[in-house]
């Protein structure tokens, strides 16, 4: 696949999410895997969710962008690093150019969840506001990064970013090495091209679903037509999943997934709710797709071993 | 302290607490302990949640009730086992009878959560209904044991209760050996009973405090007295921690704990919600009040490794 230079992309392998491991582990947490009676009794299957709700900065999208910062090479410590997000790679950054000693710039979509802002804030990051929209995005960041010199650290499809949320992945494979089946929310395809990576190499055997919000089935539609299709960013409550494929992130799909499958609104609600009853775990809903799939029954799991990649956490409870 | 036979009731010792581990650990979960960077920054403490609303169950109760099923010698296998419960011992003892292929009997005050109530039914024990207040539950009780000829499992102050209790104390204190201080949440005294033995034991250095809603305070009022003072049900929303103390916990409690606070209605509700936002854990308002004494900078904390017991996690969202 050619990138925007007409050169092809290099792809990150297994070892590179071993590498982001050896690298990161010891400044994140190592999230627990939790297991629900009530979640078993309902599907038929044994389930066990990899809670990335409890990570740092409250998602799994610390993993990449810690990795990112730490390995892609020379980062000007006077300009830093920047990026577009709509909350929680924003923090992932935040957090970890903070870690890293590096001045942060964060381009955020106006009417973004403002306990996120507030906590890329926080973390000390400098924050610029832009239109709703891939095109906002876009300009937004353009402007910063021809205002700042800082380095451009994609959420998604950045070589570093999918070896580091391959890591989530790898810990829980290691955790149960038998798993039959692998649920993950699909957005911009960072989480779903590391945990594919991390499968190939560890787990194998175990088949991966990727997880839409029907309301945002890009991805679905772009394996289909064999090209990345652009996101609308359409309006699912799952916001985090409204970005497109890119250029790293969609061959790496084509080539590993077992299946994507869409969920409605209505089963993301609903999961959402039931993972909080049950699980005891706050989770956000672009987190609450994964599990939507496997309480909608669109996956058979009856008699399975099933990991749910549950991540995120920034729910607000005041709005 | 004379028992209502005129004896000096038997108490658990720290021996007893070890026992109950290696009774019941490999049929439980090992609950996780998370921290949360916001929780540090705003206390100026490092802050481990021991996290028993992961638990079976969905609260730590699962851990007594285990135990004194199991080691509490001959209980008929035809009459079973009964208790009194508001919700979390009456889900904890009906899946401990189910496991030990038991009957259960549990009384149940009439506007329960029906949640929970549901979930005793789903794990198959008999529900009765009585009146609200201790008055009710003793007579339902009474009642229920007259019929049955079943065995009654306190929900706090059976000595394998409060030994079973005490394993969740004893799991943090293995993997954080080097606590300063452990906020217990407070109503019929047996998680704290049994945390205070595993302390005495594990790490006799930490300062164990008890928290109680201030509605709900009958436990200070009772240390101060020198005499168990009875609860009057009090309207607090930490409805788990209405109960007054027994004969074994009043003494345990007495002689061993380092400090008891009480926290008021609103400062239990901001710790929920806070714990939900920033932990990402679901915690019910019985758990809440020890989140709430640590927030509510009653007992210094800063510079301080500080423990919390997040017990019980069944918050009815439909309600």
């Amino acid at each position: 696949m050619m990138n925007e230079y007409g050169q092809t992309d290099n792809l990150p392998e297994f070892t590179d999410v071993k590498a982001a491991a050896g690298r990161i582990s010891a400044h994140i947490h190592l999230t627990p895997v939790l297991h629900s009676d009530s979640f078993d009794t309902r599907t038929g299957a044994r389930v066990m969710f990899k809670c990335e709700s409890f990570q740092r900065t409250g998602s799994f999208k610390v993993r990449g962008a810690l990795n990112s910062v730490l390995a892609r090479g020379p980062i000007s410590p006077q300009s830093g690093v920047a990026t577009h997000s709509s909350g929680n790679h924003g923090q992932a950054l935040a957090w970890a150019g903070r870690f890293a000693g590096l001045p942060v710039h964060v381009v955020v979509p106006e009417h973004s969840n403002p306990m996120k802002v507030s906590a890329m804030r926080g973390y000390g990051a400098n924050i610029y506001t832009c239109e709703e929209g891939a095109r906002g995005r876009e300009e937004g960041l353009r402007g910063v990064l021809a205002q700042t010199g800082a380095t451009q650290i994609h959420p998604s499809n950045d070589f570093y970013v999918i070896a580091g949320q391959g890591t989530s992945a790898l810990e829980l494979f290691a955790h149960t090495p038998d798993l039959d089946l692998l649920f993950v929310p699909l957005g911009g395809g960072g989480l779903l091209s590391g945990s594919l990576l991390a499968m190939s190499g560890a787990a194998p055997r175990c088949r991966v679903i990727g997880v839409e919000p029907a309301l945002a089935d890009d991805g679905v539609r772009s394996l289909r037509e064999g090209r990345i299709l652009p996101s609308d960013y359409p309006p699912t409550i799952a916001d985090g999943l409204k970005t497109a494929l890119g250029s790293r992130t969609f061959p790496l799909i084509r080539r590993h997934v077992h299946e994507l499958v869409t969920v409605t609104e209505a089963e993301i609600f609903q999961a959402l709710v039931y993972t909080m009853e049950r699980l005891k775990a706050v989770i956000e809903p672009s987190s609450a797709v994964a599990v939507a799939a496997l309480l909608s029954g669109k996956v058979p799991v009856a008699g399975k071993k099933v990991g749910v990649i549950i991540s995120g956490g920034n729910l607000d409870f005041n709005s």
